[in-house]
C-alpha cells in the first residue's frame, strides 16, 4: 500500500482563531512528517455546498494517495458521523453531511467507514471540536499508511446534497443554476461541459438568461470578452461561467448563488 | 537534546502584505529544513489580548520541542525586549509584551532570555521589522537546535498581562469578562473550566447574564442548542462560551470583547 | 547546478476559493519534495503594481535557488507570455505582464523564457486558469532542477511597469507617490533609501506633505513618534513611509494609493 504524506486542509475556520492551529498541531502530533497543504479556510461559515464546490475544484489535482481534510461541520456535536472515505486515487476525512457530494459524483467509492475506533483519535473528545480530535488525528493516521477500515465500521448510506439538477424545459432549453460566485465576481453555473456536450454542444446562436439579463456572446477566455458586455465561457473546473473583464460580473448582473439560470442551446 | 523542526508562526501581519513572506524568508535562509506552520496571520492590529488567547489555543496541541513564533508586536523598535522562552515542553519566540501571559500561566518556563546576541539575528537591523530580523531567525536558530542561552542574557522580570480576574460577587456569583468573539459569533467568557470546577460546577439552575440578556440554558454541544434562544456551553479551549446554534450569537446579543458576565451557580 | 525545493507562492486567488489549492496540488504531482511557502494570496484581484511591490518585499530574503511564483495574471488566455526567469540568485515564475519589474530592477537577469515546451506544462491546458496548468508546473519542474533553457524559447523584450519617477523639481524638492499602503495604515511612499542618499540625506529641515498634510518629523521607528502628529521613517524594504503610532495614517490623513508626495530635503 502506497503513501503519501501529503494532506490538504480546508475549513471554514477563518484565518483568525485557534482552530487551524489547533488541529495542524493535533495532525503533527500524530505524523510529524505530514506536508500539510492549506487549500481554503475561508469557506463561508457553515457552508456545506461551497466546501463541496471548493474541495472538488482541487481535489483531482493532487497526488494519488493524497488525504484530503475538509471541515465545514455546523453539525459538529451531533449524531452526524465523521467519515473517511477510500476512492480510486485518494482518501477523504470529513463530517458526513453531503460536503464530499462532487466526489462522489466523479471518483469510485472503494471503502467508506465512520470514525469510531478509539486509538485513532484524541483521548478526549471535545464536544464542540472533532477538527482537533477526531478529523485531524484521522487524517494524520491515514497519510501514516493505516488500512482505512481500521479507523471504525463501514459505512454505505452516507449522505449526498440533493442539488437541484439540470431540468431539460425542452429540446433546446435547459434550466440550470448558480453554483457558485468567486472572489473576481464570476458567475459559475451548474451546467457542466459533459451535460452541455451530450445534447450538442454550444453553438453560435447559444445564449443564457440569469436574473432577467441576456449573455449572448459565448469566449475561449476572460481575454476575449469585454468589461461592458457579460459573456460566458467554459470555465477551469468544467461548469459554464458568466463573466466580464476586470470587472466583478455578479455585482453588475446583480446575481447571487443559487438563483436560476436558463441557457438556450 | 531533541530537536522539533517545526515553527508555529502567527501574527498581525494580514494575508495582503509582504511581512508575512519576508519572515519565511529570513527563517529558511538559516534554516532550510524547517517546517514552517501558518497558524494565524489575521490576529487584529496590535492586538495582544487577541494574540495571547489564540497563541494558548493551539500551542499545546503541539508536539514537544515545536517552536512557536507570535509576532504581535506594537512596540518594535522601542527598548521592549525580544524574548525567546523555554517551557518543560515547548519553545516560544515573541516580543515581551504580555502576548506570552496565557503560556506562562500554563506551562512552567524553565528558561527565558533576551535576544541580543548578534551572531543569532540579522546584520542589519530594520528598526520597523523585528519579524524578519530578529524574531525570525531566533526561531529558524531554535529549530536548528541551539540552546537557548545563546541567545542572550537571561530574563526573569518578563511582561504579564493584568486581566480582570474572576470577582467572587457571593458565594454563587461570579464576576468575569468576555475573552474573545470568534468568527462564528461565538461569545468566549473568561470563565474557565477549572474556575468553575472548584466552585461547585454548572448546576441545572446556573445561569449568566452578559449585555443585560440571560443565557439560562448550559448544554454540551452547539447542537444541542437552537437558533433563538442563546445558549451556554464549555468551549474547547476550556472556556465557557455562549452560542447560537448556526448564528452569530455576538451580533444577536450585541456583544463585544470586555464587557462583564456575571454567572450565578 | 544547486537546487532548492522551496518555491514561494502569492496570487491575487484570496483564500475561499479552490484556485490556490489546484496550483499547490498540480506542484506536488510534479514535484512532491517541493516545500510550498504561501506568502500572500490577497493581492487585489489584477493589481500587478501591487503584486510586484509585494514579491520585491519578501523575494531577496530567501536562499538562493528559491523559486518564486507569482500569478496576478489579468491578461489570462490572451497573447501575454507566461515568464521563467532566472537571475543571479533566484528563479521567478510569472505572466509577462510587469509583475516582476521591481525584481529587473534590483536583480541582474542572466535568463528569460517563455514558457511553451509542452513536455513542461498541463496536457490540456484550460484558457482561464494557467496558474494550475502553466505556472504551477513550470515552478514543480524549476525546483526540481531542470535548465530554464528546457521550457521554451529567450525572451529579451519583457514587458516592465512604467513607474512615476521621483521628479527633482529643485536642487531639495522632489516629486514621487505612494506606491503602497499597508494594513496597519502606513503609506509608504516611491522614495527609496538610494535615492535619497544620492542626494544628501535627510536632514533635520526635511519634510513631505502628500494630500495638503505637512509632515516635518523624521523619525527611526514607530516607537518613536505618537498617534496624533503623522511621522516619516525609513521602511523595511528601503523606502520612506508615512506612519502614525498605532493607528491607521492612511485613514487619518485620506491618503490613497497613487497620490503624488512632495519631498523638500
Amino acid at each position: 500500500m502506497a503513501k503519501s504524506s501529503i494532506i490538504t486542509f480546508s475549513s471554514d475556520f477563518g484565518t483568525r482563531e485557534y482552530y487551524v492551529g489547533a488541529v495542524k498541531g493535533a495532525i503533527l502530533t500524530i505524523n510529524p512528517d505530514a506536508q500539510i497543504i492549506d487549500a481554503s479556510h475561508s469557506i463561508p461559515s457553515h457552508d456545506i455546498l461551497g466546501a463541496a464546490f471548493t474541495l472538488a475544484g482541487y481535489a483531482f489535482d493532487y497526488p494519488s494517495k493524497t488525504v484530503h481534510l475538509m471541515i465545514v461541520d455546523p453539525g459538529v456535536g451531533s449524531d452526524r458521523r465523521c467519515l473517511a472515505v477510500e476512492t480510486e486515487r485518494q482518501y477523504y476525512i470529513a463530517p458526513d453531511n453531503g460536503v464530499l457530494s462532487l466526489i462522489y459524483a466523479r471518483e469510485r467509492v472503494l471503502r467508506a467507514v465512520s470514525i469510531e475506533a478509539r486509538h485513532y483519535i484524541h483521548n478526549e473528545v471535545s464536544p464542540t471540536f472533532h477538527g482537533r480530535d477526531i478529523f485531524g488525528p484521522a487524517a494524520a493516521w491515514m497519510a501514516r499508511g493505516i488500512n482505512i477500515e481500521n479507523l471504525g465500521p463501514a459505512v454505505s448510506d452516507y449522505k449526498r446534497l440533493t442539488l437541484p439538477l439540470t431540468k431539460d424545459l425542452s429540446e433546446q432549453e435547459l434550466e440550470g443554476f448558480v453554483l457558485h460566485i468567486d472572489k473576481f465576481g464570476n458567475i459559475i453555473t451548474s451546467f457542466s461541459e459533459a451535460e452541455i456536450q451530450k445534447r450538442g454542444g454550444i453553438r453560435d446562436s447559444s445564449r443564457m438568461v440569469v436574473n432577467g439579463k441576456l449573455i449572448s456572446s459565448f469566449v475561449r477566455t476572460y481575454s476575449d470578452g469585454n468589461s461592458s458586455e457579460p459573456f460566458a465561457l467554459l470555465g477551469s473546473c468544467g461548469y459554464y461561467e458568466i463573466a466580464l473583464a476586470l470587472r466583478q460580473a455578479s455585482q453588475v448582473l446583480d446575481v447571487k448563488r443559487g438563483m436560476k439560470v436558463r441557457l438556450t442551446l
